[in-house]
């Protein structure tokens, strides 16, 4: 499908703001650039934006900087409803199916992947992350709609605002403009029986008060943590505590800002280490709560880049080795000790290696597909705990003859997972 | 085109063997293995063999393990010349459009892309890696073959063996059958006037004798270095020698054993050298010189895997650790030697990781993108020279130091120039 209407033409008054609604800022993207963007990645081409007399310039002069081939529609008489802002569309449209959606409606990609196979309206059954209460509920009677609207009584899911719909649907909407005045989209859909699709469980929300903004940026957030390579602490302690703070920072860094002030804090704990082990610790474990921020910020609000992600290991393997050779200095190693020093330093820095590695020779990430290795302790995460708590506790000797084990055998394990799985294709 | 027929009906007396000539190794693999394979990568399906009662059965037994669709088609009668096997392939073609190619010849996966965007006998002008004199000449005229023959004296290029012929052919093949006896198919090339194709400085030749088979290896493990991310030390000294030992190996192991005797030989300078650096230096110079034998091999034997690749990068990681490891052992590095010392050993390490994490995020090479890395200082093969000869000299502590320098300012760059190419998309 490479047509997509957006209706626009709505007030917002609820959030009561001077931006028009599709231009405000949700986890750092305006709900339009997310909508627009997502729906390009996925084929469309033609976008048509239906807007009131307040908006258009404001929303005209967003659209054009998205590189995208668009269409303003006027509607002068937003009060006449949403059914006459997909009316005025109806010249514009000239493939037979498009897609019809919401400018205040936020969707996630699986969300919008998924609906693409479909047709007619799109469905949940639990929504996850909308108010089910102020959601416009459907009933779907053998695979069509058979009633919609906030009050119904009688629904079995919600209308997620997203439509796959024919060209015959302006047939239906002229019929009825002329009966019903106000016309909404509800009173068309239910009379032109349209399907039914059902996408459950995906990402999907209508932005109408400020709370639903707060609550969207929270579920981003949480969406954007990758579901493989977390270890222990980050699962536990870090990633509350660093979803708390991308919460508050979202619409004031960027990934890359986050990357490098994390990295700073890094950087500040092995100098601080230098003087103090143990506070050094503290900073040090600081900086690994944060260290997810980055990515975070960076998936919710649509702006991860392939040189973030290589930037952040690069520096993370730099604050690794500064922390545990300042360390090192402190203990003044000889023999035996600064073999299990050596092997530490080189085995923390192998544990990505061999997996980073793997994924330049495989282009797929090895937490993925060599299951075997989630299983092993030794992540970064675990190690900054391990190291802070034994910095604390004045235990470095300790602390480094551990970390030479656990981190080696974790490499020579990846050794043998990978070539296990891998060693006789 | 999805039709390939191979002559394979010839005996080969010259080489004397028990093996019909397709399945004589030439490099690790048998001539009809990489016709067949490299055929079948750019989208051949079936494959037509006209072979001799001789070899039917070996042949047949060989093609069978390949996994591809063929006919065996025999010539009983291989002294009618190799025209007359061609026209016996005559009913089992299909397609309007097929290729043409002989049993005893081998081709690079480069040579056969170009030369199927074309059509007729594929020429070469200057043919750079067989015998130019041994070879069947051609005169080209007006884009048509005029003459072919090995004694012709007015020739302009010479026939590679490889065609894209029109089942037409066996029209005028069938009409010269009835007056020439034998019948070669240079005579019905000649007869049919097909169109010339020039595959120009790719690798192909035909393999006639012992000295052919020799010169083809070594031609096969030239080509089979990679162009790209080679240092100084890589190009002037340690290839020569390793292409020498690669020759002489390539028949008798895998690149994996390659890949792990050198690390055997690695961990042994490492171990040499807690009793002697200066012999243990040496060792660990042999062990980089013979380095690139696992790659040579795998490449000219159509060997490559991307855990043999990714092995032997995770290998020559702990072979680099533990020679530094057990040189910084007898120096008992203390206050600010132990920091050139850990910088050294880390610095060598992030060379590679860099570059590596670069291609897990990119899917691209580094070197092959971001020129510049190619001119920086500190690849593995230099580095490893360097230690060696610093080992000879007894300058272990001033081997620390420039390591540490050269190699995280090496790192440094790396970082620069990778933002200054990509930090900004």
């Amino acid at each position: 499908m490479e047509t997509a209407v957006i209706l626009c033409a709505g007030y917002g008054k609820r959030l009561g703001k001077e931006i028009p609604k599709p231009l405000i800022k949700v986890a750092g993207r305006e709900i339009l650039y997310r909508t627009v963007i997502l729906l390009k990645k996925t084929g469309v081409k033609n976008f048509i934006l239906v807007v009131n007399p307040d908006n258009k310039e404001k929303i005209e002069s967003f659209i054009r900087k998205l590189g995208v081939k668009y269409k303003i529609v006027l509607n002068t008489n937003p009060e006449r409803e949403n059914g006459y802002s997909l009316l005025l569309a109806k010249d514009f449209v000239k493939e037979e199916t498009f897609i019809l959606t919401m400018g205040d409606h936020i969707y996630s990609e699986e969300f919008i992947r998924e609906a693409l196979n479909g047709k007619g309206i799109v469905v949940d059954y639990k929504p996850l992350y909308t108010d089910e209460e102020e959601a416009t509920k459907v009933f779907c009677k053998n695979g069509k709609v058979e009633d919609i609207g906030k009050g119904i009584k009688r629904f079995n899911c919600y209308d997620t605002g997203f439509f796959l719909l024919n060209k015959h649907i302006f047939s239906v909407a002229e019929k009825l403009i002329k009966e019903k005045e106000p016309l909404t989209l509800s009173e068309i859909v239910k009379q032109a029986q349209i399907d039914c699709y059902p996408v459950v469980g995906k990402f999907w929300t209508d932005i109408d008060t400020v709370e639903d903004i707060k609550k969207a940026e929270k579920n981003l957030l949480k969406l954007s943590i990758k579901s493989v390579g977390d270890g222990f602490i980050s699962r536990t302690l870090n990633r509350r505590i660093s979803l708390w703070v991308s919460e508050r920072l979202i619409n004031r860094i960027t990934p890359n800002q986050a990357t490098f002030i994390v990295f700073l804090i890094g950087v500040l704990s092995a100098i601080v280490a230098l003087y103090s082990p143990a506070l050094g610790g503290i900073l040090y474990q600081l900086s690994s709560t944060l260290d997810g921020i980055d990515g975070e910020i960076a998936r919710a609000s649509m702006r991860t880049s392939k040189f973030g992600g290589w930037l952040d290991s690069v520096l993370d393997r730099y604050v690794d080795f500064l922390f545990l050779s300042v360390l090192a200095l402190h203990l003044e190693p000889l023999g035996a000790m600064l073999v299990w020093v050596l092997l530490a330093i080189f085995g923390s820095l192998m544990v990505s290696y061999t997996t980073e590695r793997y994924k330049g020779a495989y282009r797929e990430d090895a937490y993925e597909v060599v299951k075997e290795l989630n299983y092993l302790p030794g992540k970064r995460d675990e190690r900054i705990f391990f190291t802070a708590l034994m910095c604390l506790l004045g235990w470095v000797e300790l602390l480094f003859i551990v970390l030479a084990l656990v981190t080696n055998l974790r490499s020579l394990f990846t050794l043998y997972f990978i070539w296990r799985r891998k060693g006789k294709e």
